[in-house]
């Protein structure tokens, strides 16, 4: 049995303005699908995962404020494994490790397959993941990796050194985090290889690693006692303590759409949202999940991307690092939060709860129902608040139109 | 007795998003004070004719939308002729020379003074005023202008050639609106000035013409029939009519503030509203009206300004031109606009009304009381719904801080 585990929680400040729950990167229909419309990393990654382990069910690691979003992108039959609180790596794998093998009555020999949502890549890296899955299975090694092929002597990637050579696997002999350009070099001489961040093992490996740190490895247990979990990435804590690590290559097409600079290279001239550009504008990328307009004149190699938490305007050449410019940024100047939400015909979506927010909605097109103590109808053009700290959900009977507000109220 | 009209209810595109009645540029607060403080282009203008004519009563021209934001730029005492609906600078001067001439029961003899919002200019260009305001007096002329001198043969203003010179001013022999470079060059050598749209005459010259038209020149005749008034500029109405104007030299510092290009050659490094570069950012001038943070990253030359309406992104190089772009946004995007207010403690201030939108108003911090029946005190956190239409009040107790969220409900 195998449990996939695809993490989609992850929220960055390098891709800042899109980068709190609500609004992450992953969530945003950026990407060409293949019927011609548009779809976003999520639905993509999972989509592919879908194609290669059709049999599979597969579990998706995010905390509580994303689950409502997942359910409207992936369907509400798909399987969620929500922290409840935000923590790192580690914690998240082994929580949805866990579930899959509550739900799968799953045993200690089933692999699990850990698939970061933010790889743009063909379809045969899913084939590579279940050579992975199949290595781990036979127990090759404790922990299978995948090593992508490098296009450029990268500064901001992992390297993976291999040692020996078998058969559609080498072992590994060490790792490299973020090298110079110089060692880079010397390491792609070697035939060492990009780390992805996909990993295979099997439960019991995981499990013993749990019971080791004196805890026990149930999802019940898991759950409550998440916060006692170290705050550490998997890599650290697991990974790069192993010893027998194996590394299946992959050498089709792979970007990291972490960074504006990658996802911007995969959108090229495309760009999401509402904007207007005149003829001489040149390469520039434009992101924009607010409701009022971008206007670019005469811009050239830039990125622009604008959501509620803020607006960012990147020449795609700098070298200048977002996340201490984010950082100055003070926390509460973001007083209100608006987006438009579209509910299709005979469709059904949640409205995560807030408890530090007043959130107003105000139905602009469609008809549809709003659940509060019961499913009441929505009347176009009158306001209504919702329950403080209360989900709730919306029906559309026709494609229905809504302006969400939400208001930061406490300080 | 002079009338002193300060036109400030222009609304351009050329300045885009910064372009409707509320967020107008005149109003935002993007200029060094003497006090070391900002303040605005009214406070600007309104301040310097004040310092030049300290016993006249300005009146300023504008329409309902921006008569309380005037106010709470200037004071409550502060003279205002509202249009009944938006008109073209004819019928503007017109009404608002007679809401002068009945309020400071003037006669024909008096002479009217027309100042644009928008000249960034030097305090020597109200003396100016004042010699052309003597001139009209005088009746050397029907009409006298400000000549500015120019700095370039530029093709983006109207030039007014000279005939015979007279003591402090010259006669005009004809005026070239917007010529190519070369026809710029050839008038500049023949010492053609700038026309700054500055313009005096004397009360009896401007009801001559109403008069002319069929019409009567009182205040009340002229507001209750003001939709009939012709849709013209003052320029084309009376200017390039007339054959005996007078021009005024003014050889200080004059930059029209009604472009993007001249605001922020104005403004240079400093910008407005919350916004960070890193080290790297070159000649970028940011404006920023909305709520939440920008962030530029390596960007040279570059305009960035956000209001409600939405972001502009423009290279300061650029030849394209704004207003068809904007005029390719559809009208009813635009559903939600907000912004913050801030009343100092003890002040009061004005929340127009409207009946295109829901007004909700949420208080975030100080103390204070809103009109409605009566004035009853505000509850921090609390969501207020103003009645639809009805403009209302805030009053300050402790500098109070509060968010408007205005929502477009009709379509």
């Amino acid at each position: 049995m195998i449990h996939i585990v695809l993490l989609a929680g992850g929220v960055s400040q390098r891709l800042w303005p899109l980068s709190d729950e609500i609004q992450a990167k992953q969530f945003l229909p950026l990407l060409d699908a293949n019927s011609g419309e548009k779809e976003s990393m999520l639905q993509r990654t999972y989509r592919q995962i879908q194609t290669e382990f059709p049999d599979e069910k597969t579990v998706i690691a995010t905390n509580n404020a994303q689950e409502s979003q997942i359910r409207a992108q992936l369907g509400n039959t798909v399987s969620i494994s929500c922290e409840p609180q935000r923590h790192d790596t580690f914690a998240a794998i082994v929580l949805a490790t866990a579930f899959s093998s509550r739900q799968k009555r799953g045993n200690e020999d089933d692999v699990v397959v850990v698939v970061p949502v933010d790889g743009y890549v063909e379809q045969t890296y899913f084939s590579a993941i279940r050579s992975m899955a199949e290595l781990a299975a036979r127990k090759v090694a404790n922990i299978v990796l995948m090593g992508v092929k490098p296009t450029s002597p990268s500064c901001h990637f992992g390297y993976i050194l291999p040692a020996s050579s078998h058969a559609g696997y080498t072992l590994v002999e060490r790792f490299i985090e973020k090298p110079t350009e110089k060692v880079a070099q010397e390491l792609l001489a070697k035939g060492a290889r990009w780390n992805s961040g996909v990993f295979a093992f099997t439960v019991g490996f995981l499990k013993s690693i749990i019971e080791e740190q004196g805890q026990e490895f149930s999802f019940s247990y898991l759950y409550d006692s998440y916060a006692m979990l170290p705050t550490i990435s998997f890599d650290y804590a697991v990974v790069e303590k192993e010893s027998l690590v194996a590394m299946v290559p992959y050498d089709g097409f792979w970007k990291d759409l972490g960074t504006w600079d990658s996802l911007s290279s995969v959108l090229g001239k495309q760009g999401f949202g509402q904007y207007v550009k005149d003829p001489d504008v040149q390469s520039t990328t434009i992101v924009n999940n607010l409701t009022i307009p971008i206007v670019a004149l005469g811009t050239k190699n830039l990125v622009i991307a604008a959501s509620s938490k803020g607006i960012l305007v990147a020449d795609k050449q700098t070298n200048s690092p977002l996340k201490p410019l984010v950082e100055t940024l003070s926390k509460d100047k973001s007083t209100i939060e608006t987006r438009v939400i579209v509910v299709p015909t005979g469709e059904v979506t949640n409205i995560p709860a807030s408890r530090a927010h007043r959130t107003l909605l105000v139905p602009l097109a469609g008809s549809g129902s709003i659940l509060l103590d019961n499913f009441q109808p929505l009347k176009l053009g009158v306001l209504l608040e919702l329950p403080c700290g209360r989900e709730t959900m919306l029906r559309a009977e026709e494609e229905l139109h809504l302006v969400e507000v939400r208001v930061r109220v406490t300080s």
